[in-house]
């Protein structure tokens, strides 16, 4: 008689502190990216790059086969391997995502001007006897001799024991006149900023004091697993509020590993974590915050709430100070959501004279044009083909992938991360390799792969260009590039319409965003993404939504801007103009150029 | 081959609409009690009264010797059956506790004033378009037209289905200027008040609109399982963070129990409960609020907080609005609770000139003296004798218990509720046959039982004073009743000492709580339990705390008044006084008196 295997095994990664669970029918590569474990995966887990190596040195696993695998020293490919019992795992040191000292944006400094919304006040207080057996928390809140609007009760909740831990003292912590939490004498004000993509999070710590930022650290965000798009998100989401709260739950898992790798790679305790700030596109904030996404998901496209909401830990669930406020910052509209609010005010200084355009690429592109003093907000629902996803050889930035593509003597040459052969291409090559392909008369006008070149060949049936042994470029990949850029170029052109300005105008285009520092300018302008503005009207800012929550996180100043410029910005819902269908037609083709310009 | 049984059993009780797990081991009773479901259980479970009675249609049970009832039409006594399998429960319409109007103290009338603290406010809005693609919530919000300081997450988390649901019509329930949440339009505005005693859970459902009581019930403290006082209570939530988990969730599902049966019982959903207030003794308060109660356990008995708390539904754990807050009374001290502060405001009208003394007698019966616009408030930890706890053939008052005894013609006579053969003893009748043995001269002035007289007899080896057939007074018994009247006699003198006062200028003694009611004050004085005052000075009000606190959920004014009257009281701890030992030595035994009063 078999008895019927229990249907979840534990997963113990004991180097990181962390055990998480993996359901059947999970590869371990799954499993992990689930709970927020930042184990690399290149490829996206589809066994093709071996970047995710562990070894399994106790429990039992099998191959996708259902082959048992007994090596316990040998590195495996995570992906390429379930749970058949509880196990151990490590995870090659080259395989986990590096905690970091955040690089951010161009003018990135460690330092951040520190004003932070949260404030420690310490205290001593006489120990309580039969004779003085006031309460605790009166005791100490009389000593602090201070207006106190409200204590938080998990506040509360830690005194006694703390009292009595550290002989009557403590430190008070405040957030303006409500007391969040009581820490031991001594300990430090940490802050955790998260930019919450749809791909990716980011998540900064800082020290509040002196506004330092100690480490920085990025992870695929997990909810990936339920859908690389919004739309799939937002549709499981809506059908069963358990299923929201799966979502609810995988991304939380992700900050709390956020939060723990990033304390653990400095030394620091996460109750210590005494303030957050997150901003994300609306329909993670969402996801992220509980809020019903079945209307943001269907015409009209209406967000729940859109202005900023201070949560706390405890309530979100997030797993620091449990008083903590977490602050989502505002949304400006239901595809424009908190994280272009902080890539406006991480800009904020290059846009303040003449008229500027900031735009976000990624799989919605926010775009805001700012000008007389006004500012228009719009999304374009923009896929993920600029940035090498849903390509057929499309992959994420890393060893391998072909950066830069560009035409030597006729023929294409490439470029890979790290020099290695080519095994795919990610955004900045995609995008290079339609402009070559364009600039080589591979690529017509109209996006059309022609034959009778010898970079293009007859693969599986279908034309394809070759840029390299393994990686091709097909038709449906063009005609994936040339639907987005003209989402984005039609959305930058209404834009600017409704501000009362013409592309020439426009004295500065900030492009913003970890893609947008990556990618070629002139690529862009040649196949028509951009407009063919002076080169260096062009600023690439790198990660400015990044660096805008890092601000808001350090200065109540900043917190407060982000609330205005959320407030002062006006969304505009392209759908609903009625030349878009024409001009987004227009658009699809590329721009007609010279071909002296072919062999640059 | 037996299969092991799973751990615990489903019980459906569908009359009630709730299902509960029953653990192995545990009766019907136990589960259903811990559960916080309404059940009668006079004797406590222990099979001796019959009040129990259930009927299995569905499921396997066994009795507590493991045989087998199949019976599954006949009533049995759920406290001597375990369930062995999911089953469904029906309790006897006599044994379930009513849902009752109820009569709150002797002003006890139907109307409350009303001046809620929550309001509510009713708007309807134009529906979002794709050209008019504002958030639900700031739609809503600006057309409420008046400041708002912040909304609920829960709340903005119910409003996108509900403007749909209901033609983009809504109503907010505001709590000063915070919306705590949305409705249907035309809900009604209830509120909930719980007086949260160590033995029993009463619970008031208002109509915050007019102020009118809808019903009332209370049910057995499910916490009872885990210990009848107090201390065994703090000392299982000091072993362990699950243990205190474990006493918390006891309590509220006691609570979220009545507030199902109270809304069922009217046809309300309890979704419309949108403002509750609790009052209990610091330690009830402590294990709700998750508080820790370890340094409430040991010298110098120190609460956590004594402040009034606000928390939201949803932090504690009540199933009402979620964004509605609770209010847990501010306690006075260690072991004075917001049950004395909510007894002290429902009969403030009574107390405000001259010197008066509350007391609420209860295991720990606590005593506020009131004198020159001072209030002193003292703790007396009297145990559970009065009340017929720890008492041989003690029981809950219910039908056969003895309620009264006097003295005919020199014999015991005595009288039982309903009527009934004696089946025990509650705690008037406890305090009367202490008073009629001492007067009989069975019992002397130091306690002693005597032989010789005919109503003593030798039980077991014991020699016992004879109420009934079946129904004894021991030795132990006397013994239990002189700690506890020297006890609260002792707190009386002492307390008065502090405020400089004789017993004999107490003009008005206020007796509050349902127990306090029943009792006969003149046996009270002739054991000592009380001063020897002229009986016109004594006032029996009562359930003063359930009163109180129904006020306070009515009123914004008594729940600022409740704020004040404990800010006011000043707490004593009497076990400091350097008289205390040699004042509860004097008084443990009864006083002398003329024997010419024994057969009165």
């Amino acid at each position: 008689m078999s008895k019927l295997p229990p249907r979840t095994h534990r997963l113990d990664f004991p180097d990181l502190g962390r055990d998480l669970v993996a359901h059947d029918g999970e590869t371990i590569f799954q499993a992990a990216r689930r709970s927020g474990v930042r184990i690399v995966g290149a490829c996206g887990g589809r066994g093709t790059c071996g970047s995710c190596m562990v070894r399994i040195p106790e429990g039992h696993v099998e191959d996708l086969e259902g082959k048992g695998q007994s090596w316990r020293k040998r590195w495996q490919r995570a992906c390429r391997i379930q749970a058949k019992s509880d196990c151990t795992v490590e995870i090659a040191p080259r395989s986990l995502a590096p905690v970091a000292r955040a690089e951010i944006g161009h003018d990135g400094g460690q330092c951040l001007t520190a004003a932070p919304r949260v404030s420690a006040v310490e205290v001593a207080v006489a120990a309580a006897t039969l004779a003085d057996p006031k309460a605790d928390l009166e005791r100490v809140t009389e000593a602090l001799a201070r207006p106190i609007g409200a204590v938080e009760l998990s506040a509360a909740r830690q005194l006694p024991a703390l009292l009595r831990q550290h002989g009557w003292a403590v430190r008070a912590r405040f957030l303006d006149d409500t007391v969040i939490g009581f820490a031991p004498p001594g300990s430090p004000n940490l802050g955790l900023a998260v930019d919450l993509g749809t791909t990716n999070l980011a998540a900064f710590l800082v020290d509040l004091d002196d506004g330092k930022r100690l480490a920085g650290i990025g992870v695929e965000n997990p909810q990936v697993g339920w859908g690389a798009d919004l739309i799939s998100r937002i549709n499981y989401a809506s059908r069963s509020a358990e299923g929201a709260a799966e979502l609810r739950t995988a991304v939380l898992n992700g900050l709390n590993g956020l939060a723990h790798d990033l304390c653990h790679a400095v030394g620091a305790d996460q109750a210590n974590i005494v303030d957050a700030v997150i901003c994300g596109n609306t329909a993670m904030h969402h996801l992220l915050a509980g809020l019903p996404v079945h209307q943001l998901g269907r015409a009209p496209f209406v967000a729940a709430l859109q202005s900023a909401i201070d949560i706390t830990a405890a309530e979100l669930g997030l797993d620091i100070c449990p008083g903590a406020r977490v602050h989502l910052a505002a949304n400006i509209g239901g595809f424009v959501g908190g994280d272009h609010v902080t890539a406006l005010l991480a800009t904020e200084d290059r846009w303040q004279s003449g008229t500027s355009l900031v735009m976000d690429i990624g799989t919605n592109t926010e775009i805001s044009v700012i000008h007389d003093g006004r500012i228009l907000s719009a999304s374009c629902p923009s896929g993920p083909a600029l940035e090498g996803g849903h390509i057929s050889c499309g992959m994420r930035a890393a060893d391998g992938a072909i950066e830069r593509v560009s035409l030597v003597q006729g023929r294409i040459a490439v470029k890979t991360i790290g020099g290695l052969p080519p095994v795919g291409l990610c955004g900045s090559g995609v995008l290079d390799a339609v402009a070559s392909l364009h600039r080589a008369g591979i690529v017509d006008d109209r996006g059309r792969l022609s034959a009778g070149h010898p970079d293009v060949a007859q693969v599986d049936g279908k034309r394809v260009a070759v840029l390299g042994p393994e990686v091709h470029f097909s038709q449906e990949d063009i005609r994936a590039v040339q639907l987005a850029k003209a989402a984005i170029r039609t959305g930058t052109e209404l834009l600017l319409r409704q501000a009362g300005v013409q592309e020439a105008d426009i004295d500065r285009f900030i492009i913003a965003g970890a893609f947008g520092s990556y990618i070629d300018v002139a690529s862009g302008i040649a196949i028509g993404l951009f407009p063919d503005l002076p080169r260096e009207r062009f600023e690439q800012v790198g990660n400015a939504a990044g660096l805008g929550v890092c601000r808001m996180l350090a200065s109540r100043h900043d917190l407060q801007r982000g609330r205005e410029l959320a407030a002062e910005a006006r969304y505009v819902e392209l759908s609903t103009i009625p030349q878009f269908q024409k001009a987004f037609l227009n658009n699809i083709g590329f721009p007609t150029q010279s071909h002296s310009r072919i062999a640059s």
